[in-house]
């Protein structure tokens, strides 16, 4: 970490919040209220609710409050007229929130819009508590390198590698045998391979232990979540493709677990509650007490594992090749996997058609020569595009004979 | 941790083994042997049994071998005739070797033998790898006063406490907002009171995980080795008895658990090997490669958790009351305990004379105004030595009648 104020007799951590307005972003400001002589706001950033974002940008007194939407831009001053927030709208305008001087940046924008303003945050060497996926599974290798030259400390919300960096307590990741990710299973762990592939948008969403957004509850289903976040961890904490490993633990207590050559195993557990990951970020290496619910174990009873099933859940299997075999593969699974996933939920093409694309999406970027590793995060965006592209005309071409098996 | 080498490219690190003949000596020396260029060591001791000692130091060309039994020089000077190795025998043999220069001093030797050398060693701010009891449970206000004020650090080897020195990874125990140390529940976890009351010794004996020495595996059957844990780390770790508590879980894979005021929580687990935190303690903060079993979490299935039931387990509602009490109860509760538990081994009183002797023992010593905080390790060892002979007597006195409840 680089210099830090953390607000124990100090000057107040100064916090830039990107993407203030959705899941993470709330939960961050419930956080930044409860301790507000702790932190203090440099600036916050949302996609195009300029009514959420004003709100929010008051009750955190932040200097400063960029919406990305440009047509927001009035109803966003409009909100803020009488205080002494500063407002702006745009592209440029989100970049600008995030290169605000400021102690930790929380990168909390929903998928490839958050990579370019995490990445120019990376960039000046700020620290980050990083909950978009795509700055690692879609460029990963670049902004990794960008993150170790300006020595920025990159801090995981997602519950998995905040569990996981809490089991690691600053260990050497080099000394590490084994790292496991659990997934919940989703709801159709205990599904026939035929009941899943036929499986409806609304039991797809049917989630048994979190509420989340759509994409992502899809991508639980189908174990595709798991499959990126090994490809996470493999960025964040440098451990190679066969160290890594998925176990389907239905509780979702237990959240990661590292073992060290010495056969030692230590293990990062949480509520499901996303405040306790965002609360490590925001103070570490200090701690802040939250009021989310306490484990108690006793209470909870059984915890429980199983291996996970490639031949039930093909998606995990389709990431996990992509990562041993490197390169720019993971960033087209994961854009074709978004894609193909909107159209199952736009009722496009069956639960089946998700890893069916992906694995077509896959195996074309491997012969047409795209899927090398990029050399920057514009070229990784560039791929991302280009395989949101083409995965578009794909589906759309073969919607009809996926609506059949929908039948 | 003081100036260590690490035998990576570096000077091999000197160990000196205390109780080298004993269950952790053993599994010590097989480490040590796996990794020649890693370590070397400086001395070992044992308590009688000259033949063992000899053959642990040829085997770890140990410098120097102290055995305690002066009886035994004669024999373990035969032994190592031939050899380079120094042999001494005697009280302050044990001490000449637990305070040869040396990176690490493991401290195995069991029982009250064990305090006055491993006292010797952390006055000379040696570090230790801490598997003997007493230290802690007898005299661990004056033992960590000097540890603190030399800066010896002390690594648990004890499964549990070892565990949770993990799962803390160096973080500051005053974030911690609970401390859990698990308990396998022993093989009365699911017996009445009535049952547990008259149990036989073969009934105590048989332990479902580990094998260990007798009064360790009685301890283990009435929970109080669970009581004695919480009190090593109310002083290994500076945590307050109200932060303390015992969770069953029968599988023994979780040995201990730390939630933190966020909310997060972190675990450590092993195998049932004790070479798993053994090689922790002689290579930290490197690790070891051991041929321990790796855990396997979808075999494994299930982990299990119960509260406690002070009802069937009053001994373990003894250590607590005793920790909480503070001062030198628990240096007292200790000592009781050990001559009861030795009592029962010798079929003199039933399974519940142990905590009513334990629980009569507290209760005399605050009367009799002998439970204060000791204020040296010598002062701690009086009362430990006072308990003993006081409850030799009281259980020699009551034996008739507990042999007549045996029936």
């Amino acid at each position: 970490m680089n210099g830090h104020s953390n607000g124990r007799g100090q000057a107040p951590r100064r916090i830039v919040l990107l993407g203030a307005t959705g899941s993470i972003g709330r939960s961050t400001v419930d956080l930044l209220e409860r301790d507000p002589e702790r932190f203090s706001v440099a600036a916050v950033a949302g996609g195009r609710d300029a009514a959420a974002l004003a709100d929010v940008a008051r009750r955190t007194k932040a200097e400063f409050a960029a919406i990305r939407d440009e047509s927001a831009y009035q109803a966003l001053k409009e909100a803020l007229s009488g205080t002494n927030i500063q407002v702006a709208a745009g592209r440029d305008a989100v970049i600008e929130a995030a290169v605000r001087e400021a102690d930790l940046v929380v990168s909390a924008i929903v998928g490839a819009a958050g990579v370019e303003p995490t990445h120019a945050a990376v960039s000046l060497g700020r620290d980050v508590a990083l909950a978009n996926k795509e700055c690692l599974v879609c460029a990963g290798a670049p902004f990794m390198r960008t993150a170790k030259k300006m020595k920025a400390a990159l801090l995981p919300v997602d519950s998995e590698h905040n569990a996981i960096f809490q089991a690691l307590g600053g260990e050497d990741p080099s000394r590490i045998e084994r790292m496991i990710v659990t997934a919940s299973g989703g709801p159709f762990r205990t599904w026939s391979r035929e009941r899943i592939a036929a499986a409806t948008v609304d039991e797809a969403l049917n989630h048994p232990n979190w509420a989340m957004g759509p994409k992502v509850t899809v991508d639980s289903a189908g174990l595709m979540n798991k499959g990126l976040e090994l490809i996470e961890a493999h960025h964040l904490f440098g451990v190679s493709a066969d160290k890594l490993e998925v176990v389907v633990h239905p509780q979702s207590i237990v959240h990661g677990l590292v073992t060290f050559a010495d056969g030692s195993v230590t293990a990062g557990l949480a509520p499901p509650d996303m405040r306790v990951p965002i609360a490590h970020c925001l103070a570490y290496p200090e701690r802040l007490t939250t009021p989310a619910k306490r484990l108690d174990f006793a209470q909870i009873g059984a915890l429980t594992f199983e291996a996970p099933d490639f031949e039930r859940f093909p998606a995990l299997k389709l990431a996990l090749d992509a990562l041993a075999h490197g390169g720019g593969l993971t960033a087209v699974l994961n854009a074709a996997n978004e894609i193909a996933v909107q159209a199952f939920l736009d009722r496009l093409i069956p639960f089946s058609g998700i890893a069916k694309h992906v694995a077509e999406a896959c195996e074309a970027a491997l012969r047409d020569g795209y899927a090398q590793e990029p050399a920057t995060v514009e070229e990784a965006l560039d791929v991302d595009h280009i395989v949101r592209e083409r995965s578009r005309s794909a589906l759309a071409a073969e919607a009809p004979s996926g609506m059949l098996t929908l039948q």
